[in-house]
């Protein structure tokens, strides 16, 4: 087990928050950073690599190969509070010790550089499709939980969360710094925009970012129409069949 | 693998005796151990976070997240000998390795602080409930268990103590320090106070505490309703389907 | 997880290219590097044994035993560019971050040799046999790809490369060094001298070798005779069976 | 993965020679450790706990518990060229990784305190009983394959040697040790000491050691009877099974 780190610029940063998506349910989180990523034209400061990334190098769509890694980008808000650190990358560990390793490296590096604040984005699976997602939220301390309630974040009171996006949060509280998690709701069968979209208006508005969301508010209405197709081709299957169950599968 | 140790404060004590109790069969262990804290007010003084704890952060029920983790506490005993060091956590490592791992830190910092003598608590499974659970004992050396068979502790001859609970003890006897385990008997099939009560009753003697058990003696009461609701249900069940034999599973 | 690097000597090289190919599907790349050596008569001068080989030693055909190694040789090319480094071995470590690990180790040694371009070999197995296998291939810059044209290898633009044949070059772009990879087609069913030889036809008129590949193609031609003998013999069943699919299975 | 390795004593040695055999196939290498350990009065001087140690305790026969540990012991031979260091334990590593680790450890030591040959004893399974097991072997180099001819050891010249048995003599290799592994025949189905007998015939010759090998001699006739008895029972019930054919499973 093990993680190389690869710090291509150290950025100075102003009351720096950070923000996490690591790929997982309907794609939620990652989807949420590549678009945040992308609109604030966010730097790329750090790779790290996990010796439990799956073994294997992607070739990519211009013929050239890469190996698999996680990201870090910095954004300096000119007008606001609060500069950020953006995190994401291409897979999770496959070993639950190296989700723990990596989660310890990343919030390692967010302290270093300054972060009080981290926000990690997941996924609430709900097995079933909705037409405005709702938003979820938990964090490390009260005064956070009555943050989150201001925005409309329905707050939870039992389960767990798996994977990065939940570590992360609790890798925050370990070396004192605050956590927040926003889950936003989702069916777990498809690619979820739209459930980005209503992450992505919570977290603008709480870190008063002036993101342009129209794009993603596109992506989310054309999977509308995806799964309106997708309903419509389940419903005539079940015509046919007279009740035998069919599940959808994971169709991306 | 890894292990990250905060230390809170470093405690210190006057001969002290370590206690430690982790999550395992009807939560023998972790029972007493969450009883002895709470009844004799024990300060928290250090956690440890196991890489290999499952990958997941657990929401409380006041909504806020934390991650799992283990911790120790520190009780001074103004009227007796021993001050004690008690451990528990939130779960046990998932890979064999990382129990070597978590019982070699623990006993590094039982055997910094001064610890001499390390207590386990255990389960001893025997597959069906009983009024008064019987406490099972073994040690590292023959002093330890000549002072067993004073308490009326039955000594083992043979068999395995797997885990953490039996590790530990493993651990002080390659540190030099004495080790102790005492086993509770009980069902394996449910959250057993009463088997809690059989072990605190012992060590609280041989330990000279002077802790009130009534509180645990009530939980303790409160499950043998519990199981004769079960017997009963379960002997309508076997009553209907004349000699189906069904297993109650682990019902907490 | 760990790697026990044996250096037996440090190579001083001019410009070296470093040519990797561990044992895989077909045994592609293995055999190629392992003709390579024998032909260059390269030089022996560092062994690397990874804790995640297989848990065994080989008897050789000479009574003796060995433990499972990877291993270095370094050839001086008098008459052209490069220096050459070739890496090969016994086995492939069993588990992913054992992959990542040994990998992380070649190319670090290979960077402080001085090497700036790092060939991998790999199979593209095709399931069925092929009289001519082609070439495929991919790398880490535009530059690469343009120069891979120019030799007939056929770029991809999707998929991805398992394994450390893989990772070789993932690890090989994490430092800055240019990484190609070569894939010989293969079925997938035979050791598949053919495979390597097309692979090395292209690899030696890239880097300008004299190397005489006579030998290896004796062995191509061996190949098609026996896998027209595995038909003739899969025709037979088949007509046999009307209709029964038969899977040839690995034989080597 | 880790090895606590604790010292007790660095035995300064003529010359010496190390013995491994830990627990395997039929306990050939362990019964053969075990018996030279006691009739030798060899002296302990170090415990090696791997961490991949099954996670457990043992409770021994007079009560008490103890960590599972592989222990080292020396032997001054006043009347012969070598002393000897005996190599044994309660169990082997669970996971491949730390087979190596521990041989890595257990050859590092040997090393430091001047071995220059070194033995495992091992099995080799035929999987029926036989009345004199033959002894085979292998080695690092060719004197001393030629060595072993001498002694009536057959050969070996392909194959594989599974686990520390096998790696113990690949590490010496790697180190610039000799290694020699002698491997007695053993059905696989019972506790062998025969095998061992026929082992230890062999090795105390070679080492010139004076030892008497009557108890396990004697130990060796009573699986004699055993195996007699064992036959006899499987013939009655072929007999009354006409042909159904079945495995005798371990039986210790």
């Amino acid at each position: 087990m093990s993680v190389i780190t690869k710090i291509l610029k150290v950025p100075v940063l102003k009351n720096p928050v950070m923000i996490c998506g690591l790929p997982g349910s309907g794609h939620v989180a990652k989807l949420s950073l590549d678009y945040l990523i992308q609109e604030l034209k966010a730097e790329l400061f750090a790779h790290l690599v996990s010796f439990s990334f799956p073994p294997q190098v992607n070739i990519l769509s211009d013929g050239s190969v890469d190996i698999l890694k996680s990201s870090m980008y910095y954004w300096e808000n000119k007008d606001g509070e609060n500069d950020l650190i953006l995190y994401t990358g291409d897979a999770q560990p496959i070993t639950p010790e190296a989700e723990y390793e990596l989660s310890d490296k990343v919030t390692e590096i967010g302290k270093k550089i300054g972060v009080k604040t981290l926000f990690t984005l997941a996924a609430f699976i709900i097995g079933r499709f909705v037409d405005k997602p709702r938003v979820y939220g938990t964090a490390t301390d009260q005064m956070a939980l009555r943050e989150l309630e201001k925005y409309d974040v329905i707050l939870m009171n039992e389960g767990t969360i798996t994977g990065m996006n939940g570590l992360l949060v609790g890798f925050a509280k370990l070396k004192d710094m605050r956590g927040i998690c926003l889950l936003g709701e989702t069916s777990g069968y498809i690619l979820d925009p739209k459930s980005s979209y209503s992450v992505l208006q919570i977290l603008t508005k709480m870190l008063k970012l002036n993101v342009d969301l129209s794009n993603l508010e596109k992506r989310a209405k054309e999977t509308t129409a995806v799964i309106k197709g997708l309903q419509e081709l389940q419903r005539r299957s079940e015509a046919q069949q007279k009740g035998t169950k069919e599940d959808l599968g994971y169709i991306s």
